[in-house]
């Protein structure tokens, strides 16, 4: 049986029978991401006194910021107003407006109107940025000091700071009077630093920094490249707005690989191993009625063929063959050129010579494979023509297969669209629709040789 | 141009007209990973000259180990033996260890005797952990004291070490006289405490490791789970081995979700956007010869109803429907299943749960699709029959589509086999042979009423 699934029982029965102290020993001895797989299992009628334990071990906010998107609104309507605000005053700024933006738009602006405007500002303006740009996932609590304040002085705003929130301050970030990012200071720096040391002389000049407007993805590049723990977020004038820290970054980058596989098989993002059938059902019904679509096409390309299918019946057995391995073939250069872009890899080599090697490794392969195949089908037919017309037609179709699945990223990427989505159907089109083209036309045009 | 490539051709300028000291302060303004990414583009020839400047700046080593894996055994073959175990002496063991392993046999042994015994014991049983595991990606320098020793002996330890190999400590380990793991503090704390008390008052008791046989992966889900910088790994009596940080496990999320996209196309990792045609040619041959036989083996079976197909020609034309439907209707659910597997969510969901879903899933999606299709080709063919025969083999197909690609990760999973690795080309093979099997089979049954 699943942990979670151990616990959650297990709580079940100690708050059923008003155990109270020993469910909350138990809880206390559970991880927050833990803690909230169980609050997540156990019944709706369960939730508020589990929910109740964990305020009063003020652990609400860590544990219910580990919540699946789905439940946190369900388990939000649980909670009364009054410790709602105290909750989302105490969190991290993008941890309060992913909360916030899961409540029903009247209880939201109820919950704004009793924070203190400063609270409210900086939600509201997170609220603002699109899903998906680096402003959206921001932490506006930052550590900034100007560069005249000491190491002393950096070392004791830090111990101030209450400890779970300063558990998360890797840098300080030195600012200009206007709030203009000028450099950063890791803080393990700073214990080692002479006390009256200005922070402005340790910082390391011109930090990395995103624009809030860019992409969380873009961010997460940069942390993954530099190995950051943290990049700050500026605004056009390179002002200080917030940070993203290192567990958001990886946050983004799982999704972001789960959204490239999914986009691959033209899932959406919430489609999950646990999602109700008829979630999963309504979510993959239009790409599953989009690729009828497409196969319908592909069908009506062998249709205008059938009279040469009608007198040589052996290509409707080898047809299947030239369209299959062009989709494999054109799927592997998809895959590479897709990931390449995801990792950033094509701002260090043009989509030209991209789209040339793919090109020419799948018409290396095409060559290869559309030998072996005109080999075996020339034996077992016993005609030779077939093996030529097969031949011909693989290295044609896997070449169209490389170079589209080379160019079709690209050109989503140029036209500012998410390379990983919808790539695979234009391909499968493509190599459908010539695969079966290229092999019934060349047959008919060979056809008095096959007859 | 791809910016590499413009500070490269500006470092290759200025190293030809001997203006070093130009060259020096260019090179000193770039990251290590674009130091590396220049290093790594300029001509052989010009890699000595760079390097020098490197090693004189004191950046050799972090900027070496930003190199792609193929590139470092060349530019190590540039660095004389001196220098080289200089370099590694001071490097974190982990990094040590991956120098080590991309060096010829011969001077492999010649650098690790040159190395003090403890140095070179570490990175051999580093080496000796196969690859993938917690103990191939730790290092093995770790900053971990008795319980008994106060908080500001703990930052004096820390104010000692070099600032480069500092700024990667994250936690401080509390270890008892065996070495065995007992609790952990977070840096910032030590700065917040009193400095006369003990650590082991400060630490959290009880934290979380992985051991050093287990995978890279089961560290990255603890640390993505759990919101940790780094993550401690100890042996089977919970002696402290290492700890793996939090800039690693990203490189392990990002290997993991290129490997998982990658095995669903049968690519292997490294073949990139970078690699020669030559390289990728032969990377993939493989793959598409076994997809070949798998489509020789589809054409067999449509070839076992070709009699049939002689008969009715419209059958040709709508054969592939069924089959690409197929194949992709079963690939969306072999995505999920995949997915959830690596992150972890099977431990919360029994298989066969997941397996009854994406069977009534898919089920669904055969009967819609199943009946637009019947629809349409119809219409098309003003043949109901056909329409009914398409319809009892889509929901036959897409039914089996939907439980094998749920079946086939967990069944490799329990097989001890990477979930992500030759599924497609497993699933491909039953939604094709089921495919045109059941479509062709069910109109050869029915055929009188199809002519």
């Amino acid at each position: 049986m699943p942990r979670a699934q151990v616990y959650a029982d297990i709580l079940r029965r100690l708050l059923r029978s008003g155990a109270k102290q020993r469910a909350e020993k138990v809880l206390g001895k559970l991880r927050s991401a833990d803690a909230a797989d169980v609050l997540d299992r156990v019944a709706p009628a369960e939730r508020r006194p589990m929910l109740d334990l964990l305020f009063a071990a003020g652990r609400a906010g860590s544990v219910m910021k580990e919540l699946p998107e789905e439940r946190l609104g369900e388990v939000l309507a649980l909670v009364d107003d009054e410790r709602l605000t105290g909750l989302v005053a105490k969190l991290a700024t993008d941890d309060a407006a992913w909360f916030v933006e899961r409540l029903p738009e009247e209880r939201r602006e109820r919950l704004l109107g009793a924070l203190d405007p400063r609270a409210r500002g900086d939600i509201e303006r997170i609220l603002r940025y699109p899903a998906g740009t680096a402003g959206s996932v921001m932490n506006t609590r930052v550590f900034a000091l100007p560069a005249s304040a000491t190491a002393q002085e950096a070392i004791d705003r830090l111990r101030a700071r209450d400890a779970e929130e300063a558990d998360s301050i890797y840098y300080l970030y030195v600012v200009d009077t206007d709030g203009r990012l000028g450099g950063v200071v890791a803080v393990r720096r700073l214990v080692a630093a002479r006390p009256d040391r200005p922070v402005g002389e340790l910082a390391m000049a011109d930090p990395l920094a995103v624009l809030a407007s860019s992409t969380a993805e873009e961010a997460a590049r940069l942390v993954a490249r530099y190995n950051l723990l943290a990049v700050p977020v500026v605004d056009e004038d390179r002002r200080l707005l917030g940070i993203i820290t290192v567990d958001d970054i990886i946050d983004v980058i799982q999704e972001q690989a789960t959204q490239a596989l999914y986009g691959l098989a033209g899932l959406s993002e919430d489609d999950r191993i646990f999602s109700p059938i008829l979630t999963s059902f309504r979510k993959r019904l239009p790409w599953m009625v989009l690729n009828l679509f497409t196969a319908f096409l592909a069908a009506w390309v062998v249709g205008l063929f059938s009279a040469s299918i009608a007198q040589v019946v052996a290509l409707a057995t080898f047809m299947p063959i030239v369209a299959g391995m062009g989709g494999n073939c054109g799927m592997q250069a998809l895959t590479v050129v897709t990931r390449g872009v995801a990792l950033g890899e094509m701002e260090l080599i043009s989509g030209l010579r991209t789209i040339a090697k793919e090109l020419a490794v799948s018409l290396g392969i095409g060559a290869c494979t559309g030998l072996v195949t005109a080999a075996v089908a020339s034996l077992w037919t016993g005609q030779p023509m077939i093996g030529l017309v097969l031949f011909l037609a693989m290295v044609i179709n896997l070449s169209i297969a490389g170079f589209s699945g080379a160019a079709i990223p690209l050109f989503l990427r140029a036209i500012k669209r998410d390379p990983a989505l919808g790539g695979t159907v234009m391909l499968t089109t493509f190599t459908d629709c010539i695969g079966y083209g290229a092999f019934l036309g060349i047959a008919t045009l060979l056809l008095r040789y096959l007859t």
